[in-house]
C-alpha cells in the first residue's frame, strides 16, 4: 500500500503552513490570496489528499454524519424535505444516513438505536408518533418535523397547517359552496388532526352544519385518495372536496373522471402541499403551499447549530402556508 | 454514565453462550429453538443491549453502511430505486448514506471521496457519466446503475431501454401513426441515447423518414417536458409523441391542454418508467415499465454479495421492460 499523503505533505508541497492548508480546506481561508488557495486545491487534487474522518472518528468520535428518519422516501413531500436536508448538510461537509420507516413506529425505534450505534452527530426525525424521545435519544441532539406531537421546548419545526386548511375551506364557502367534503387521515400514521379540526371549525364559523358522511378517511397516497373519493361520491352529494394532501387530490381527480364528473364544473377540489406536479394537472390544482425544501434545509441548519453549540437552545420555527389559486374551484355567481 | 450492557451479560441472563447470542442476533441462529431465540430477543429488548458498531469499526473497519449517489432524490424514478436499496439493506442490518449529486459530475467525484473517508463498505452509483471509477474506487466494491457507460465485467445493473422504446414506437406505427415526435435528452446529464437510437431505428425499419424537427431536447422533468412540447407543437405537425420519460409526458399533457389539444384524439402520447401517478392522469398514460424498486433492491443485494465475497465476481443483471397499455394513444381504423 502506498504511503498516505498527509496535510503536512500538502503544506510542504505548496510552501505554506499546515494551519493555512487546514483553514483553506475548511472554508476558513478568506484571508489568504486566491493564488494560495488555488495552489492548495491543485495540490490536494494532484496528490489525492483527503482528510481521514475515520481516523478522526477514533479520536474525536465525530462522524460528521446526521441520521434522518422519514415515513416514506417516495412520498413527494418528504423527498423535497430530504433534498433540503441534504443540500444544507453537503455545504457543511456533513453526510446523511437516511432511514425509511415505512410508517412503522417499531422501525423508527429500531432506526434510532441503529443510528446511535453508528455514532451519528444527531437525528432529524420526521414522524407524527409520540416516541418517548428524551429517554431514547440520550444526549444526542435531535430535530423534530412531527406536527408538535413530541412536545419539547426547542428544535421543533412546525407548519401552521390549521390556518392553511381553514383558509381553503373559507375560500370554498366564499365561492358559494355549502356542501363541502373532506378527505382526511385520522386513523393512520400521517394524522391530519389539525387540518380536520380546521375544516370543522371553519364550517361552524360560517353557519354550515358538519356532516360526518361528507368525510372519508384513507391512506395519504394517490391510490388512497382515489378509493376514498370513489366511496365518498357514492353517498355524499357534495359540490366541493378539500383533500388532506395533494396526492389524495390527484387520486380524487381520477375518481371523478371515472364517473364523468367534470372538475371544477361538477366538483371543486383543493389539495395541500403544492407539489410541483399539481400545477400541471388538468385542470391545474388549487392548493396550499408548504415549504418542503425549506423545512428540510432549516432542520439541517438547526441540527448543525445543536451539534456545534450543545449548550445553547435550538431555535424553533413555525412556517406559515400560502394559498395557491389555480383552476380547480368553481366560483358561483351570487 | 451507566455501565454498558455487553453480549456476555445477555448470555449470562439467558443462560447460553455468547456465541449463541451472537449467532441469533446475526440471523445465523436457525439451529436454535424458537424459545431460546425469544429469550435472547427479550433480554436484548429489556436490557437495551445493542452491538456497538463504532467500537467494531475500530477493530474491523466495518461500518455496515453503504453509500449511494443519485442524480436527484426528488425524481420519482430514483426515489423508488432508493426505496428498493433501503429495503434490502435494512433487512441485512446495513444503513444507507445517501448523496444527491444534483446531476453534477463534480459533486459525484466529491461524494465518492467523502464516502470513502467515512469507510463505507461499498458504493451504489446511479450515474450516466464516465467517471474513471476503477482508479477512484480503489479497492471498494461498487455497483453501477449507469446505462452501461462505465464498462466493466461485473456489478452492472441495466435495463433494456432500447427494446422498450422500440416497442413503443412500433405500437404507434401499428396504430396508424406516421408523424411521430420524440422528447429526448441528448445534451444533458440524463442521456437517453438508447431510447433515441431505438426511435430512429424503428422509424427506419418501418419505412418512415426521420425528421429532426419532430424531435425536441430538454431536461427530463415535468417542466422540461412542458417547455419542449410547447416548442415542438409550434413547428411540427405530429399525431403522436414518444416522451423520454413519464415526467416529460406529464409536462407534455399540460402543453397540449394549454392549446386545446385533446389527448388522444388530437395527439397521442407515450411515456417511459410507469410511475404510479401515470395510471391516474386524465387520460391514463400508456407507458413502459421499468422495475425501479427491483433495480434498487437488486443493487443492494449485489452490493452485500460483493462485500461478503470479495473474491467472487459480482453478478450482472439486465432487466426487460414491459409495455403498459392505457388510454393515451389513438388507434386509427385501417
Amino acid at each position: 500500500m502506498l504511503k498516505k499523503i498527509t496535510i503536512k505533505d500538502i503544506a510542504n508541497i505548496v510552501g505554506v503552513s499546515t494551519t493555512t492548508v487546514s483553514q483553506i480546506l475548511n472554508n476558513k481561508g478568506q484571508r489568504f490570496s486566491e493564488e494560495t488557495k488555488q495552489k492548495v486545491f491543485q495540490a490536494v487534487e494532484k496528490y489525492d489528499y483527503s482528510p481521514d474522518y475515520f481516523a478522526k472518528n477514533m479520536v474525536q468520535r465525530e462522524s460528521r454524519t446526521v441520521g434522518m428518519i422519514v415515513p416514506d422516501v417516495t412520498d413527494l413531500f418528504f423527498s423535497k424535505v430530504i433534498e433540503g436536508v441534504e443540500t444544507y448538510l453537503n455545504r457543511k461537509d456533513y453526510m446523511l444516513l437516511l432511514c425509511n420507516s415505512k410508517h412503522s413506529t417499531e422501525m423508527e425505534r429500531g432506526f434510532i438505536k441503529q443510528l446511535q450505534n453508528r455514532s451519528v452527530a444527531g437525528i432529524i426525525l420526521a414522524s407524527p408518533n409520540a416516541l418517548e424521545l428524551e429517554k431514547k435519544m440520550k444526549h444526542l441532539p435531535y430535530i423534530l418535523i412531527d406536527r408538535g406531537l413530541n412536545t419539547r421546548e426547542q428544535g421543533n419545526i412546525l407548519v401552521n397547517e390549521y390556518d392553511g386548511f381553514y383558509n381553503s375551506v373559507k375560500y370554498l364557502i366564499d365561492a358559494g359552496h355549502t356542501k363541502i367534503g373532506m378527505l382526511t387521515n385520522e386513523t393512520g400514521y400521517y394524522e391530519m388532526t389539525d387540518r380536520f379540526v380546521a375544516y370543522q371549525k371553519c364550517l361552524k364559523d360560517h353557519g354550515l352544519e358538519f356532516h360526518s358522511e361528507f368525510v372519508e378517511d384513507g391512506p395519504v397516497t394517490i391510490h388512497g385518495g382515489y378509493v376514498a373519493t370513489r366511496e365518498l361520491l357514492k353517498r355524499a352529494d357534495i359540490s366541493a372536496l378539500c383533500c388532506g394532501n395533494d396526492q389524495m387530490a390527484i387520486g380524487a381527480y381520477r375518481a371523478a373522471f371515472d364517473q364523468g364528473i367534470v372538475i371544477p364544473d361538477d366538483l371543486s377540489i383543493i389539495g395541500f402541499d403544492n407539489l410541483e406536479i399539481t400545477g400541471y394537472l388538468n385542470p391545474p390544482l388549487t392548493t396550499v403551499e408548504q415549504p418542503a425544501f425549506d423545512i428540510g434545509y432549516t432542520a439541517a441548519e438547526y441540527m448543525l447549530h445543536a451539534i456545534n453549540f450543545p449548550d445553547k437552545m435550538i431555535p424553533n420555527k413555525l412556517y406559515q402556508t400560502k394559498f395557491i389559486l389555480r383552476d380547480s374551484v368553481k366560483v358561483f355567481d351570487r
